[in-house]
């Protein structure tokens, strides 16, 4: 009978373990989206592509404006490669808040960009806004993007 | 004796139904998100202001192109206001994957937007993109909208 209470204790802690998070375990999960938000950052802003690819999904989308929706690392690093050749590109983005599920897989950062570059004329573009980026925690305790997207704080540039 | 292993067991699936979903639960989950998504559809697109604005947590944020984030129901009821003054506006959109957590609280839409009105002078402007949905679900078991960030598939327009 002991062995019984034993063998269910044990499923219990197993199947609760895998699948809720306490109050610690949860803010460590923040903290490791936060993180994982900031290394992206730093590869990226070193414009190292394939580091900066792998930090997307298999199957994950970058969802930039003025492009579709590009999908899967042959996609991304398309687009990535296409915004590295931006002259004198410097981006920085910031997380303003982190959630993560109880059950500690699915997770999001939102927060500020900030990049300048030079356009063809040399002249210099500032451009500033915000993004979403959703996080998928990976079977080996990764985290990856599954979906990253962001827009312009700026006005609309008038109408030709 | 069996009332002990009575008890381990009740708590045992008490704590599993509380944080983890079958399978058919996360397909539940998700088919109530996608009805989510597009019920607010129904709403904005009848520019029901005060609906449109409840579908939204009350801390959420919209984080439109060309405008700051919008944080809190004030903000976003300013505006949608200023969004639903659009001449002949007639938006849709479409959820094309929709994720949700094994824990059942946390989950997102992503899919493409359309969207006409006329300017100014009276001509016809189309915009066609994609956007994220961070859908939180509430006490009463009614999901909202945390996030929500869209941007355009159009080609920026030249610089002046």
């Amino acid at each position: 009978m002991i062995r019984k209470i034993t063998i269910i204790l044990f499923l219990f802690v197993a199947v609760v373990g895998a699948h809720a998070q306490t109050p610690k375990a949860m803010a460590d999960a923040e903290q490791a989206i936060r993180t994982a938000d900031q290394d992206w950052l730093r590869v990226f802003a070193a414009k190292d592509l394939e580091k900066s690819v792998a930090f997307m999904t298999e199957d994950g989308s970058m969802m930039g404006p003025n492009a579709p929706i590009a999908t899967g690392h042959e996609a991304v690093r398309k687009l990535f490669s296409a915004f590295f050749t931006l002259s004198d590109l410097k981006i920085e983005w910031q997380p303003v808040t982190v959630g993560v599920a109880r059950s500690g897989e699915l997770g999001y950062s939102t927060g500020n960009y900030k990049m300048t570059f030079k356009d063809p004329t040399g002249k210099t573009i500032e451009d500033h806004g915000k993004y979403v980026t959703i996080w998928k925690k990976q079977s080996d305790g990764k985290w990856k993007v599954g979906y990253d997207i962001f827009n312009t704080d700026l006005p609309a540039p008038a109408s030709p």
